[in-house]
């Protein structure tokens, strides 16, 4: 852009070959999101991107464009020669892997919003990236619009990263919002985010927690470089959150929301989690309403940062495309870098504990009080149950039977994950005042 | 980056050519932020930056680091070709200014903070750019620690951004916070400013609203691509706020906050001003507290995006010209793409208006009836002083000699810039609920 070719050989270490290029869309799935960024694309001319072709798997809807742009075979797309990206915005995670690894090997660079998919593919992906140079870009799969994989993958060294914590799932949120602010119940609530268009097509990915722990696994690949499965992560869901958990979140002034924590412990290693999580009125995370998503930073020298921004909806998914297909057009591709960087990085959950409150009924199952560190208060009524707070290491409590008990709760008190054994960390949720 | 030779050429339009370099740089000033500079390098070895010199005004001063690293004469470290890139921090904007040219010019990447430099240089400064190919970086001259520039210009399309507007002083609402939340006295607040460095070494450039009208250029300029200069732009500073005004935001339940703002008017102009704000307690910018910044970003799809971190300090200043350095690695540099996308945006106060509160003492200057639009409300009072709040043009305010009158305050009240002249626009302070 602009390089003046007679002063370029001084600093051969800062020009870049770039071609600010047309780019022509080869587009698979054309549901919400993808209806979505075909209206954002009629309202950015300045990008000069074009969908050439959109490859669907029904044949009997009614589609709002001419029937020429459509097929039904996904190699109309993988093999035009034309199509230089494809965008990649199917519901089928299996589906869409086999699309996205063709596409790359065959040249063409990718986007998606697929984090279930990545989740579960992505040190083959990484792979195939650097060994064939073609990128792929997946802004949309974290946190919806808000800008969050570049941000980490470029602005914040892992050496002074100390903690990403957020709200990653717009639908639990809408959920936890209507319940707590409106007092909605949970399946009136679930319905709406559904009909909204918020939640996954199967829920159990959003209210299970799962589909914010796959986000946690882009988060600790950006912003750690440490490439794990989604099963090597500890995450909660919504589901099972109990009227007396509720009622206690109520009455200590408290707010239940589904949090995604990764941090780094002072030994050395990383942990991280999804849990449901009690958290202060004066907190950042309190200000994230409805399906908005807010991610929280905290490193050595920039200190605390938050971002809050729709996490859920057509559009905003469809921006974060956008972004992408724009960082397209630059020649952007995610160097990883941190993965290199940070080999001796890993998951400790051996090493973390965590603060939680446990709801449950004596006459069924109970946590086992052994389980934990410590047990800071007991308390039974033969109305409302029982509950019991205390200390648990994080993967002792992976690994109770009790964990997912039918009648028991678990939600995380508002402390930070921390290391076990007495290792002093600042309690960094005290940063911001109430 | 790990791109495969062979295949290299079934992709030219995304191949980059990046050299991951080890910087050898030159630093001027040798200050709170010069020294962070250095303390987080030596943090941050992943990313082989070192301070190879450093040039220092005073020689009377004693200095933590060897002698040898410290020159006197600018040109040891300008005309020095192992230094391939010069970070400047020194306060002096004129000086700065002869700096940064004379390195861009002898193809030295830049990286600077200096905010006042750049807002009366900017179209110089892009244009030497441009024909040179050496990138100027400057994250941390707008919200220190928060990444705004880059996001702007990579992340927001201009087809597509309705508005930026945001704290962007943290030394004028660190003072604001300590006169709501800690009822201190203004004088005692910005004395507690200077001390903790958040404040310029002129304090006049923070509370005029200066040094926020300063960064607003910036935000224009990678927001809509619009370069103007500093004196374009109406600023109002917090000097002259009034008791009256200070009681009228605590009995509506309002906080005052410096605000700058740009947003884009129905009519295709563009409206741009620093003005005290009254700001309701459920808005965002009335969670950033003390010397935080705050910027709230508002587009087509994306919606409403937030962003909240440190805006003052030596560490979250130099963590912020850390990630330029970090982004100098990978060869990036400003596209300025939005100043070619939008020749068409221009500033046009005079069809404008807003909506303000002026607290004025009868006996002294009065704002004049005749320049609103509307009075809406008129208040006097032999102790408490008088007060009016109207809608007034844009253009108006900036042109009213009442403006600077000693005894007058102007604060805007909640609703943001709108286009003058009954268009109606959404009331966008409004989509998040108190």
């Amino acid at each position: 852009m602009g390089a003046g070719g007679g002063a370029r050989s001084k600093r051969p270490s800062f020009s870049c070959f770039m071609i600010r290029t047309d780019l022509n869309i080869g587009l698979f799935g054309f549901g919400v999101v993808g209806q979505g960024l075909h209206a954002v694309l009629e309202r950015t001319p300045g990008l000069r991107a074009r969908i050439g072709r959109i490859a669907v798997k029904s044949r009997d809807k009614a589609r709002s464009l001419p029937a020429e742009l459509f097929t039904f075979d996904k190699n109309d797309l993988l093999s035009d020669p034309t199509l230089t990206v494809i965008v990649e915005l199917i519901d089928d995670a299996d589906e869409a892997y086999l699309i996205v690894k063709e596409a790359l090997l065959r040249g063409k660079a990718v986007v998606t919003a697929n984090k279930k998919m990545l989740a579960e593919h992505l040190p083959e992906l990484i792979e195939i990236q650097q060994t064939t140079g073609t990128p792929l870009l997946y802004e949309a799969a974290a946190c919806a619009s808000l800008p969050v994989i570049r941000n980490l993958e470029e602005y914040y060294d892992t050496d002074l990263l100390e903690s990403v914590e957020g709200i990653v799932n717009g639908s639990t949120n809408y959920i936890l919002t209507a319940m707590h602010r409106d007092a909605q119940p949970y399946a009136a609530a679930l319905a709406k985010a559904q009909e909204l268009g918020f939640a996954e097509s199967n829920p159990a990915l959003d209210v299970e927690g799962l589909d914010a722990r796959n986000k946690l696994v882009l988060l600790l690949a950006h912003a750690f470089g440490l490439v794990v499965g989604p099963t090597d992560l500890l995450a909660v869901g919504i589901t099972g959150i109990s009227a007396l958990a509720t009622a206690y979140a109520r009455e200590q002034g408290l707010i239940i929301k589904l949090v995604a924590e990764a941090r780094r412990l002072p030994g050395g290693g990383l942990a991280a989690a999804v849990l449901p999580t009690l958290v202060r009125p004066g907190h950042e995370l309190a200000q994230v309403h409805d399906e908005f998503n807010g991610l929280i930073t905290q490193s050595g020298f920039a200190d605390r940062q938050f971002f809050l921004g729709r996490g859920a909806g057509a559009f905003p998914t469809a921006s974060a495309v956008l972004s992408d297909l724009s960082a397209l057009t630059y020649g952007y591709r995610y160097a990883y870098k941190k993965i290199h960087q940070n080999a001796h990085l890993a998951l400790t959950p051996e090493t973390a504990e965590v603060e939680v409150l446990v709801t449950f009924d004596e006459a069924g199952a109970a946590p086992d009080r052994a389980d934990f560190t410590a047990v800071h208060e007991e308390f039974s009524s033969a109305q409302r149950g029982s509950y019991l707070t205390g200390t648990i290491g994080l993967a002792q409590l992976a690994r109770a039977g009790w964990l997912r008990a039918p009648g028991v709760c678990v939600v995380r008190l508002a402390a930070p994950l921390r290391a076990a054994a007495g290792v002093a960390m600042p309690i960094l949720h005290e940063a911001v005042g109430v």
